[in-house]
């Protein structure tokens, strides 16, 4: 499925608003949103807490131990766009440090989601620029070999096309079709809507055994109370 | 050995004062003061850093993928437990989150513990609601099969009975039988009361070697000094 | 290759002034100025965030579960140096708390590298004494067999000889031969300078593509650009 | 939970017949007849394909790079027995190779399964000696921290009881309480008569679709087919 | 990416005499002729070894701990075909046996990809129905919730679309895209030929080093020889 | 502590009968010969069951995805030596398959050890050529950055210095430096020659117990029998 050696300049983005908006949702209400799809998998951590984001995906398929396409990528960057990259073989170097850092957040990139390691951890944290990854290594990469910018790729198990939302905070980085974005938006924000008001009568001590009415399908399922 | 589909409403809980006296020492000292077992493996991690609680066990048995029976667990606990679930196939899925933090918090829980995933954790942490587990992941769950509330299960590697004390903090968690609750309290206080000593004598640039006198025995042992 | 039951009392330091001064660099720099090599793997984490240490290495090699030479190696400890400990079979118990960093504090030590777990990463934090480590772990360890003191080790992937310098922060550890170390670190201050006005570039809107002048060796690599 | 430095003797055994015969159901059709509980996690592999067994739990529990409760086990063997250990912290050294197995085989033991490493795996292998474990190992053990031997305990995520019954082939390994095993041994054998008049119809090209009147349920859940 | 709950029944598929032909050369060869790209994550591995197999892509969309779309994928196997199966979460239960394999061989299956767990591997053995899988697990699953056939998705890190052709042995499963079939079945066999007559003059004790006309790169990259 | 891009021709094997003799005694005997250590991590595992097999070591330092050494060591390679190499970050790439299997074999090496993947695994089998490796990959590699030959390495751990002697069986693998080689030898011989009469006392149900003598220090231990 993947093509090396290509750049991709023209890619459809979603719609700014749609992606921008999704943030605030978090990764999690975003997935169950979708029906429970699209999440890539929880050993991508951010390197600091606290981050929330989304925007929309500038893909990068790298080669192991090779950042050359980070510097490719860097000129496709548009400003709220989120760079993610998968790799062609398991790599835990060290692609992403501040000098890139520096460049992506000069074109208006929000974040990195990288399914390989990255390093200056402390000073990324200081820049304020978020990034997930599998793991955070001081080892090098070399710029000897072609990947690609712009294609479908893996990222951590998710497929992630070019365009797509990437929403990510700290529960994990989820990938929302650009053809999904705006419904998953709406979904999103009528979730978010409902939970508030359930979170707040299970504060006051409602059980969620009556709030969600469980009681009759956990006694029809066989559950036993024994005193 | 596991019962499915059944909730013991009245379970024996380690007697109050000794449950909470435990927090104060931790889980390093108090694994000591058991002669080293109840801990449960190294990959049960708090959710954020720096909380130290005790409580006493509400167990529940969950299916992989499902936490229905979280919910039912919710009506079981009483102010000063801690709810520590197991699954029944590995799994790292997001059983937890502020709705239900919300609900466990209202009933007076003061921790979960969970070999699976939590997510909202970023909520989680400002409501002070702490987690220990074995991965963060915004994956959802459904509400399909019955596990069990109150049966003997094991959690990361350790064997926990309803009403144990757990004590859990940055180092890990540790499971303290009920019947032996209060003879560890007071061997973890003991073990406190010297350490202290030992901690002002160390730090004054007293060795270890001579402070415990194993320089006779290291010889013995055979140890050369080669200069 | 591995010696058991030996202290080596007197090691080859690197100088104090080469090996304090590579501190700054950090490790992800100093691993560069070496070309690359040197790196401990990845799974090696700091306990707390924001430490940056460099040292003079005592090494340390412990049995599985056994912590008695960490004692032995208190003593060896001149201001300066660092602890290294490798382990002749993988083990993730707590080897080292409060008690065992007063000691390493009041000799000099500035932190400790260990291929194993530990334990009161509260306490050590608030002693503000870093450690990177594969683990962290309540477990207790045993004081019965021996292992040594100042031999060569290899701690996580990593070769290390007592006296090298050993260079730690948020993104990893380094080992710098002592032979090695004043070039490297020549050679480290030379790429840091270079750094700082290549960042400035970047974060200016200059891409790498043209900082580094990679358009044309991309283009004959085969790149193509599809509108 | 764990009682350290015991030796129970007498213990209650599974009855013999019941313990032999869930042997040719497998660890997959018992575990299902259990109502999918009991099973030990799947890093337990065989070290030579093809064995398949039942026998009544001895179990002990052993501390970490120590193997002296092991020979302490081979005591309280009796003919039809099958030894099941778990280690008081994860360990991946070689506790059993084939002296022990000698003995083992020489008291009656059918088999080992071991939630660490063994050794002389060709020599077991000739011997016929099958052993499910976690790692296999060269590296030995001591014998110098006392365990327990028939004492409750966890072997890969399972709870075992001594006088258990335990079912291993190469799919893994179950442990059925010794008060459920003669049900069990109904269920399973039920379970296997109907699976044979299945395979048969599967064979023969009947779909499962069909065979399990599956369509009507997935179309409820809403599945649609598109051309 | 991932429609949940659609079956589509007509897909395009590589050509069969292409698709057949691609398994004499293995997924070593095939992934090189491909450009090095294409292959699942190596912890993929074949359940029993020898078995070499290329088949066209019946995919599969399943749920963790949820075999019910592998019934629903049955219905749609052609002769020639081999079916692939991704999970939407990690999960290493059991979701495949005999009577699952018995229908798949009646319906013209070659193999089973699975990124989760099988059973029953001795009769699947016998039967000569080769699987790649995560893991061998007795666990079994359920039959509850939706997932999709012939959709595109992920396995095992890559990317697979219905009708792709699939190689698999004792080295890996590599995915080649339906359109790139041909072109790769050719490049494969020039490779082939090529790598027999090397094979030969290496055996002869020609060096690598002559053959590839290494030497002369290789000085210029600096390697120095020293006596 | 690694050089790179340097080829030592000249290094000092162990004495040839030394080396030769080593393998008869399997893993598990030359580690405990040697005081336990030595060892290469338990991940190290034949691609075949069945062979044992000691030679002299060729180092090879490999850069990550990157095979050109291998190619460089088979020139230095003598009859009985074995390839050992070791990867600057950790990689389960596919380095090695038939051709430089033919390559080695050409010029007398007896196996590989490799901390990385391997591929053709099939056709090694056939050739007899045995590899312990961390990996099976079908995933190939570049010829593009300098490693040495001959130098120290650490491969899975383990210090291997060129010229020592590695011993590989089913068991894993262990390095026996050239020093000690022939102690070592005389050591095995003995703990064999013990063994065998050993092994024919606890076969004929003598109690290890007894044998060695245990009950005394067991009870000294604290060990209680409860009926």
């Amino acid at each position: 499925m993947y093509e090396l050696g290509v750049v991709y300049r023209n890619i459809q983005r979603a719609e700014r608003t749609v992606a921008d908006g999704l943030a605030r949702y978090g990764s999690a209400t975003v997935h169950e949103a979708m029906g429970r799809v699209g999440l890539l998998q929880p050993y991508m951590r951010p390197i600091y807490a606290g981050a929330q984001v989304s925007g929309t995906a500038v893909t990068v398929l790298l080669q192991p131990g090779d950042n050359w396409m980070l510097h490719v990528a860097a000129e496709q960057i548009q400003p709220g766009d989120l760079v993610i990259a998968g790799v062609t073989a398991a790599c835990t170097d060290g692609y992403f440090g501040d000098l890139l850092a520096s460049s992506f957040q000069a074109r208006g990139a929000r974040a990195l989601v990288i399914d390989a390691g990255v390093r200056d951890v402390k000073t990324l944290t200081e820049m304020g620029f978020p990034v997930w990854s599998k793991a955070i290594s001081s080892k090098g990469t070399i710029k000897a070999t072609l990947g690609s910018v712009n294609v479908p790729l893996v990222c951590a198990g998710a497929l992630v096309q070019p365009g797509d939302v990437i929403v990510a905070d700290d529960d994990g980085v989820v990938c929302v079709p650009r053809a999904l974005a705006a419904q998953t938006l709406a979904a999103a924000a009528k979730r978010e809507a409902l939970e508030g008001e359930k979170r707040d009568r299970l504060a006051s001590g409602v059980l969620g055994l009556d709030m969600y009415q469980m009681r009759e399908p956990l006694a029809r399922a066989g559950l036993r109370y024994i005193d």
